[in-house]
């Protein structure tokens, strides 16, 4: 059994850090890269770009609405061929970066208040899809399964891979409990890790209902924020590699 | 005898507009496209990239300092990496917003503040070398003869194309005369037409001070901002072509 | 018969123009100046201020949520308090430059999406109104009337003006006609300058549907974006003038 | 004897976090908000207002280039009149926070590279003077003694209050050692209070070389940028107190 664990990282911007993006490189296989629109500039995403070369770590680019002062959390209403264009904008930011620092794309992440909206809205879904397409058809796109998103993909003819968060709480249909009810994100290790556990055992997970919900995943989203998400993180690699699992980058995935 | 003629596109920014793309790209075989930092947004940049691809025009990247409010003009002092860094950054996204046109990045021009202190500056010149050369090294720079940012071009191995500024003065050194010079920036149509034939024929420009100025230049800047420079644009390509010039992109020049 | 004819101001940015200040200056009796947040920059926001005062215009804040490159114009949702906030920090920026240049707000005009969101949406009325009364209570706000945002005014205990869009067709419940329907924007001359008449004459408006609606209005809203506009805001000048009527700034309304 | 102790405060922006605000409140009695153009937003600003209020600290405004990306630490080259109106521009956008949440400004303190020319260049110094005086000529604005900030708020009939550095090197003019220069940083927690003691005492400062320099200063300024910069501003609150010192707000300071 073979899984990635992937990350967000290069979420500093200017004078101001974010996350521990040193410690999570020694725990994931993927990883994705702030492109300026609600984290990073250009040394910032040169920094993060290197260290995930140096580490053997896959690139993704973690597009965004252009709002910095929001972090990219508030929705924003642009025209689709407007929204289409920022997603380019930021592959081709970043992809020259990543040029430079000899390292390459191979995915594409959305982050925040577009990742939300393109899970659920399958016209954001399908201008993602498209943006991606048009810069490069080779790219995959990380979803969640059941979504608007992973649809679009699939429809369009974009490779996707899809992310289990470990410390989300799902529906019945497979979808994420919004972050505003209550119980939506879980904080302890042991019920995370026993998550983990049955995901790559039985490729399901237990709803906040009760009903066993059948869920593909190729890669399992980690967190850096805290001192905390990052010592889950290692625990959920350690408890994979105990049960014989393997854990691999996207692209080995997608090779293999 | 062939040559380009160079315009600056794409300078508009959200709601606001400025100079006539349009009339330029009839008139130009290149163009220099900002691309974020001194003005430009991805829908933009998109409508000039689309607009010179359907003009058959060459398409360059205008690189600046990060300075919107400024329009690029303002001295900034960056360290050496962080300037490079932003400078690939540009081209990156410019070249992600080329490619999904289905057009392609042939060159790279500074802009304003950026461009002053490259023409002037060793050290500038050098960045701005290293940083298209990181990017892509089949990319050519433009430049003025004489100075510091042709030489840095030649010594790192990166083609350039001298551009000659029909309406500025020049110096017995054979560099501009600072814009804050009285006679720096010439208005007259007749003396600006008579300039380019010169350099045409004889491969000089009479200085400010009367000396005779041998002058390398392979393309001619034309300016877009006002109506008049529009029609001293067409002016000057219908004088070559009359004089039976050849007007060619960057590219074919380079090909040839 | 006293009214006021009002106009939105300082809406360029850095190097970037818009509208034709001082043709509405020699029309209008108050102005709104845009605060930074979807146009203008402290040089801007000077020049407008100065100008006006030289003229005699009474002084507005021109309040928007913080989005240059969409001029303000994308909904946006912000936290309530963030709003609020966001609100007052133009308020203040503006008045800032207001005292240096021996002006002074008079009242507050909310632009764009915000506007449209104040005059529909109670909660973000009562935010506008909250932002004001914290900062001065003795502003003014422009409103629309039948509008949340005149009744929010109304209940907080803050003065108001009603504005007339002379250009803009009313719905028989005395509401604009929402701009992307056929028919919402007027631009025949005559029809503007008899509605102006009849608003004047009668304190009514012909909806769109031929109903006779009641229109309370202190201010006849006039643009200056383009040659034509300037024109009518000129020929609804003469029209009241010739008619009898008196204009007069806000200020000038509330002391009589 | 009498003195204040000042630091920076509100130096967020958006979701990143930079300092710790309420450990410095608890040591200090005055401090400089960062009003948006190196850091600050308006939800940050008005959290470091009402938490100075809280704690009964003087406010004054930390005025910066319009700079977040690089904190306000490079130098940029804006016009006089610009930068004249950016500087009133963030006066009165704090000042309007300020209003709303019963506070109110008693001084300005120029931050990073505008603060570095200011002291340095009578012309930088004379812009900020101009422009403190044209907003509220009763602020005062804190300078460094012998520096060309402290002669221009002298000539200019602008009030001023001198900062004393406890962790930086004077040389024997009784300027600051230069930041790059070796030496200049002090870091001994027991130097940094034998100076302090010695400034109450004496009223001088031993510089780099040996030589002993007249200072005079009516605020220390403690920096709260990391754990051990907090411990070090205790420690010289707990000695100046010991020795019989007060420490009392700037306000107080020019009230007696």
């Amino acid at each position: 059994m073979k899984i990635d664990l992937n990350s967000d990282l290069g979420e500093a911007f200017g004078p101001w850090r974010m996350g521990d993006d040193a410690a999570m490189l020694e725990v994931v296989t993927s990883a994705n890269v702030a492109c300026g629109h609600h984290a990073g500039d250009p040394v910032v995403m040169d920094r993060a770009v290197r260290a995930a070369r140096a580490a053997g770590v896959d690139l993704g680019a973690h597009v965004s609405f252009p709002d910095l002062a929001g972090f990219g959390r508030r929705e924003m209403r642009l025209e689709p061929r407007e929204l289409e264009l920022h997603v380019i904008f930021q592959l081709g930011a970043l992809d020259g970066i990543a040029r430079a620092a000899g390292h390459r794309l191979t995915h594409v992440s959305p982050h925040g208040a577009l990742g939300n909206m393109a899970l659920a809205d399958r016209a954001t879904a399908e201008i993602l899809v498209r943006a991606v397409r048009a810069f490069d058809p080779h790219l995959a796109i990380l979803v969640l399964s059941h979504t608007e998103l992973a649809r679009a993909a699939d429809e369009g003819g974009l490779a996707s891979h899809a992310l289990f968060l470990a410390d989300r709480a799902y529906d019945r249909s497979g979808q994420l409990v919004p972050r505003r009810l209550p119980g939506a994100v879980l904080t302890g290790e042991a019920e995370i890790l026993s998550r983990v556990e049955r995901l790559l055992a039985e490729g399901c997970v237990v709803s906040a209902q009760g009903d066993i919900v059948p869920i593909a995943a190729e890669s399992i989203l980690v967190h850096g924020d805290t001192p905390g998400a990052v010592a889950i993180a290692r625990a959920i690699r350690r408890r994979i590699e105990t049960a014989g699992g393997e854990i691999v980058p996207l692209s080995a995935l997608r090779a293999g």
